[in-house]
């Protein structure tokens, strides 16, 4: 019996976005959905109640960091992820290759939109058997291959779990992209029959014997390679398909490559953008299929003082001084914790001290904020006004 | 109509501990109490709702540093601390003077056990007027007075403060002692002075009207002067009062102080003794008659790794490598949100991976189990069997 299905329940009549049900052993998740990044097995300065009391349907860990940080072992003992961090709803996991091709490259938004210039330092050699790296904590050396990193992701119980792949950079020409990307490939046909080997459903793990796979569309910023692998990832019989790799380094590129690529992607997945959370993409991109994302951007900008806010500019910072005295809500509209019981002028005081609880706060209130806001989104499908609710979100 | 009270409501048959109630506008107290540092307006790393389902009953801030950050004003425009940083229950503020005079010189608890050495930087001059210092924040001269501090511990509106007086270190000799009690006598005189003047009254800083006021006896390691300001203390119409000063140099000097000092206090008042707040140490002093304990170790050892628990050490420290793959709680006896949820294998990842979440889950423990130890001795007193009820808690 299979626990995973997605249904489309609602298509907005005036473009591609739809609402719909992915289905897992752990709940349900009502798209377009935002997936929050609980990197290292923890959602940065929140404890799992405040993550289900903000209306958070699922989160993600990343599996190259706990691969090195606690290990796959000490999860899976536990019973997986779920159980380690005290999440009883659906989880992600990625495969590993993104981290290690990007990190010591800047920051993962940098990689994506190629904005990355400095040589990887961590990433030692990639090869047909995989990717040879050295750890960012202690400089161990370390192999991922597509069998590992599937091994890890059962380990680590993940609902969806992604296949291995190099996420190719930009600063690269396309003979390279396109011979990345066949590697790629291969490496996902070698994660699906890793997937599909049910040594694991035997094993003691637990949970981590049900999960779903999604596949990974390649190609960075070339329709044609774009189109190849799309062809590849329908071929195979994935739950999702994720859209990976370079996209390119304007915002304009970066549009361009999604709404290609999603326009040509088969109804019948869930689809995944990897790694893009601005609040106002987040409203183009459901139009053209998108169905979930992940970004550390909400919970990492709260860390640095600025809250997500319903206005032109979808943010303010509140280390501001101009909030000093300010005892007003942060936003008299939202329903968090913060908003309901915190002035501005109080929230400047705890940045201003440099006070954990500040973080937290802001935290608290950005993965309400963005929760809020793709209900809004799946609102604006139901009732085929989209845009109208876009407008009244932003106060635009 | 005053609003403050204090009824003994039980007297332990074998000691001189008492089972109290502190009545408050803001709620009731009821003793033995530990009170938490929130120094800056926020008790570090924990919201105030956790601090409420954690069974605290009161928390304390320090005028010293909301002075300098955010100012009087701006909390008094709040309505209080109460509403600044939303927490309806009771307060405490100091009234400055000990910050100005051991800041600089080491922690807290060093100043008043007497093992600080080195000259304090951030004070300029004393006077017969009052304390001139330099603000910690920006080097920026700050002068502190009796009425000084009155008016601004009224601006924030805590419903217990505290008469201005010097902490007279450890490393002094008896006549500067002497020197210095007399000193904070006549500034304990103007502080009465302006805190019974009613202006406040009248004015529109809400709650900050609604105040009481505790004395602070004196006298360092010397029992006659401690006689000495015991009775100048008993003189005056306070609500409550404190022990304060140096307490000695070694736990056998400060068991002393404090056994000497409470045994001489009357009954009609209920006694705090400030700074201090070791587990094993509260044991005994309650017996000696005192009511409440305000430290910031529960909270400051959270944030080094450090879990008090119920063994002979009172702690363990939780970045200890034998708690790497320790899938057991914290505690299988406490009932806090951090021992219910998660492993030790867990907290000690977080530990390692510096994510402030492990911090504030130790915080959450850490506020439980110093409220439900407590509770304990409440019990122990009302049934007469204080030592029983410390052996059970200790497991000793």
């Amino acid at each position: 019996m299979n626990k995973y299905n997605w249904t489309v329940l609602k298509s907005d009549k005036n473009s591609k976005a739809r609402n719909g049900l992915i289905s897992t052993p752990n709940g349900k998740i009502e798209t377009p959905a935002f997936i929050f990044c609980a990197t290292k097995a923890a959602l940065k300065s929140i404890s799992t109640d405040i993550i289900r009391s903000s209306k958070t349907q699922i989160i993600l860990s990343n599996t190259y960091h706990l691969m090195l940080q606690p290990g796959g072992d000490l999860i899976s003992k536990h019973g997986g992820i779920n159980k380690f961090m005290n999440w009883e709803g659906p989880t992600l996991t990625d495969s590993g290759g993104f981290q290690i091709f990007s990190l010591g490259n800047g920051s993962i938004s940098s990689e994506i939109k190629g904005r990355h210039l400095k040589k990887n330092k961590s990433l030692i050699k990639i090869t047909e058997e995989g990717a040879l790296f050295k750890s960012y904590i202690d400089g161990s050396k370390h192999k991922l291959t597509p069998e590992k990193s599937i091994e890890i992701q059962r380990k680590i119980g993940a609902n969806i779990i992604l296949v291995f792949d190099e996420c190719t950079p930009y600063n690269v020409n396309k003979s390279y992209t396109a011979e990345s990307m066949h590697r790629s490939h291969r490496w996902a046909d070698r994660s699906i029959e890793e997937f599909n080997n049910n040594k694991y459903f035997k094993s003691s793990y637990g949970s981590s014997g049900k999960q779903s796979l999604y596949g990974i569309i390649q190609g960075g910023v070339y329709k044609d390679l774009r189109e190849e692998s799309i062809s590849f990832n329908h071929s195979k019989n994935y739950f999702g398909l994720a859209i990976g790799g370079s996209l390119g380094s304007s915002r304009e590129e970066m549009y361009e490559v999604v709404k290609f690529t999603s326009s040509q992607l088969k109804t019948k997945y869930p689809v995944h953008l990897l790694g893009i959370g601005d609040v106002f993409d987040i409203w183009e991109f459901v139009k053209w299929g998108v169905d979930t994302f992940d970004c550390v951007n909400p919970t990492r900008l709260a860390r640095h003082g600025t809250a997500l806010m319903r206005n032109s500019k979808g943010k303010i910072n509140i280390k501001n001084s101009i909030y000093k005295e300010n005892l007003g809500n942060l936003d008299e509209r939202c329903g968090c914790i913060t908003c309901k019981n915190y002035t501005k002028a109080y929230l400047h005081h705890l940045f201003k001290i440099k006070e954990v609880l500040g973080l937290q706060l802001l935290t608290i209130h950005n993965v309400f904020y963005m929760n809020e806001m793709m209900e809004k989104i799946r609102r604006g499908i139901k009732n085929d006004n989209i845009d109208f609710e876009k407008k009244n979100w932003f106060l635009i």
